[in-house]
């Protein structure tokens, strides 16, 4: 069995493992915590809502747009908007007193933001309202082999965080080989990423069930895994989370607990 | 005549060409400066390098690949290499002493970052050694009419570049109509922006010699107008100079300086 054989023979049966394992945990809590939630086979349409980070990135995304993005969010019980950094008090003060929180990227979509600059982006969007941000991995970094560089780019926009936002890192699967995907997670874990994120959006390729079925596996039970990028239908949702998300990112939130299929991933 | 007279007697050829076509403004400084250099029709391949910010922006961009950039442009006497903020000073470090300038993206590639991010961004790379920077209008602001945003976005960064540093705004001609590209323009003219730019290479289009002459009337003769994404030829880059362009942003100027074709644009 030659390696790719190896890989793909395990990701199969950690993906089978995976489902027949079902948890319990299956409230909105858990899945905006992070926590896995096993099989989601019976799951409807409506319960989704609290998987999903209601997302506008593009470039030219205007204000009246946001505000629509947020009144969405509100209407249908979405867990955040997740928008760029420009928007993020706007989006905290059409979000407050509600439920729904303000997410935002960080060094985004490439990663290759210098450290100090990504955590200034995330402390200062967090003045402005933010409750989770979503940082890009230094991808080139980890190609470089400069893994402390990758671990300490995400310890300063943890230190940004403090205690109560939340971490996500984007680690771009559609870059990574499997070997990489794993060292990539290994290093969130290990710095104390609360999720590990599979996709921006804006690179090559989204999420598949098999990069999130080994970030599962990689970091375990108690870091959150979110697909995000391809993620157009129910059906693609549920596929994600069954294979171990335990957050969606994407733009067709409505059509998706509709039921319904969207054209475009993100 | 072996390799090395030949290589010298076309080497004597062309410098005496160039120099009965010396003209004023055709000098490295010209085209650095962003002054309009007016026809080129009759331009060589290797005149072109010093209108070349050597391109490499994807986000798995190694130390080595970017270490090969620094050492190609001053080889070939480009104006600049163009990297990501995390390579600012390894970039400045590899150029010193030479001509070669460090230019550096900002609010990259989506210019959706705040503003407060974006000039903390710059201000920090040119702390790290950039000589200049490229950073991303804020396209959603002005899609929603707010040009007062705009204008100060520009403003910030223009202020973190202080005296010495060169400040390009990429105004994604892509995302905009033929209006709102003379409004960005404008805008960025009266914030007191050095030059103005086509695209980031990321979005759904580069540069057109259209959109080149319509900044270039636009702005007039004393901002620079840089084209790039879409720069692949040598016909290409003399096609946007000819326009009115007096800097280029491209991954491919080894190839253009030698006359050939290269197959993708950034």
């Amino acid at each position: 069995m030659d390696e790719k054989e190896l890989i793909e023979s395990i990701t199969k049966e950690v993906v089978n493992k995976l489902k027949s394992e079902n948890t319990a945990d299956s409230s909105c809590s858990a899945a905006c915590s992070g926590q896995p939630s096993g099989s989601r086979s019976s799951m409807l349409p409506g319960e989704l809502a609290k998987y999903i980070d209601h997302t506008l990135l593009k470039p030219d995304a205007t204000a009246s747009e946001i505000d629509k993005l947020c009144a969405e969010a509100k209407e249908y019980g979405f867990c955040s908007v997740c928008v760029n950094t420009t928007w993020a008090e706007r989006c905290s003060k059409n979000l407050s007193g509600t439920d729904v929180k303000t997410c935002v990227v960080v060094g985004f979509p490439l990663g290759a933001m210098s450290s100090r600059s990504k955590s200034f982006e995330a402390r200062h969007a967090i003045e402005d309202g933010a409750n989770e941000i979503d940082m890009v991995m230094n991808i080139g970094a980890l190609k470089s082999g400069d893994t402390k560089a990758v671990e300490e780019d995400v310890k300063s926009v943890l230190r940004a965080c403090g205690q109560r936002t939340i971490l996500k890192v984007i680690i771009e699967t559609a870059l990574l080989t499997n070997e990489e995907i794993v060292l990539a997670c290994q290093i969130c874990k290990k710095a104390g990423a609360h999720f590990v994120k599979t996709s921006t959006g804006f690179s090559t390729a989204g999420a598949t069930p098999e990069h999130v079925a080994l970030m599962r596996k990689t970091v375990g039970a108690d870091t959150g895994v979110k697909a995000a990028g391809g993620v157009r239908t129910f059906e693609d949702a549920v596929r994600m989370i069954e294979a171990g998300a335990t957050r969606l990112g994407t733009s067709g939130g409505i059509k998706i607990i509709s039921g319904q299929t969207i054209e475009s991933g993100y």
